[in-house]
């Protein structure tokens, strides 16, 4: 039964590729970048040799994990635009959402003013931020798009600036929660960030 | 004659810690963050055993090369401060710098779309973006605080947010800067987030 011997294998493989970045970004998040293979193979129960062959470098397993957890964002956001027909209401819901998901895991371990928060927080901003257009990252990016698009044809929002831009510029004002303290502070960054997308006076 | 030998000293530790610094960006600009302690002790030309005198490990580096560049920034944005007597002027003066800075380097080689640039902007996004509050970043954020302040005291910019949060909010917006593929782009989203921080309708 060759059949069922692949998919024993391939769910083998899925189950080691997932603990690999689970077990790296928790590795991550309580001792920084300084991580190497050999201590994330070592966690995983795996051999240095295996983990190589799943992935070259801690980088690529860093990457990996983000364009996870963007992927699993990205689903959200799409599930908040498909829950209303106004192009308002649509534009709200999403930038909402993202600045969710921006800010999870800001409220424990508060983090007001000047203290860095762990790791794991930094680590997350950091791949955010980095200037990699992942395919997960570019369709967030296409997806804010869109709907800033039709919030422009509705007049709600600005149309002398294009949408991709004001994707973009909603996209890095809205990571902006993870630095705040308070969820009353990022309803506020919510308020400013969307005041910058409305039509010229 | 132990001063003269005293300030030989420290000018040589001065000097090598600058080619350190210089050294690993340069090196992380190549190769990206998978650079370790010898390949710099190497390049520098010091034993790895000196290397570790001045840095613990590559991240202490890369956050003081970090640290260094913002201080850069911060001299350049306190003169663009200083500049005008007028609190709007100001502002934009501020704004307007910290943009240029955010984007220094971005018109060359191109990063139009989705295609990812050098390893060098990636680090510094990177390292701009993380939470970590060094000295250097805290001061950039004071200043642009005070002026936002100032700007809010002569009625131009709006009061319902405090000014801390406003600087946050500007300061990761405008980091879109380094996304953004022209100049004409870049002015546009000065313009959107200015607007953000206007008084509310």
């Amino acid at each position: 039964m060759p059949k069922l011997w692949d998919s024993t294998v391939e769910e083998h493989r899925r189950t080691v590729h997932t603990a690999i970045l689970d077990t790296t970004a928790a590795l991550v998040g309580e001792h920084g970048l300084a991580v190497n293979m050999s201590q994330i193979a070592q966690h995983v129960g795996i051999g240095r040799a295996t983990l190589y062959k799943y992935f070259p470098d801690v980088e690529a397993i860093l990457v990996a994990w983000h364009e996870r957890q963007v992927t699993e964002h990205l689903d959200q956001l799409a599930q908040a635009a498909a829950a209303t027909e106004d192009a308002g209401e649509r534009l709200q819901a999403v930038l909402s959402t993202y600045l969710a998901l921006s800010s999870t895991g800001r409220d424990h371990g508060g983090h007001a003013g000047g203290q860095p928060p762990g790791h794991g927080t930094e680590l997350t901003m950091a791949l955010h931020h980095s200037q990699h257009m992942t395919p997960a990252r570019q369709r967030l990016h296409d997806l804010v798009t869109h709907v800033i698009t039709q919030a422009a044809d509705a007049g709600i929002a600005r149309a002398d600036v294009p949408p991709a831009e004001l994707a973009t510029y909603c996209l890095h004002a809205l990571a902006a929660a993870a630095a705040l303290p308070s969820p009353a502070a990022r309803q506020r960054l919510l308020e400013v960030t969307q005041a910058g997308l409305l039509p010229q006076r």
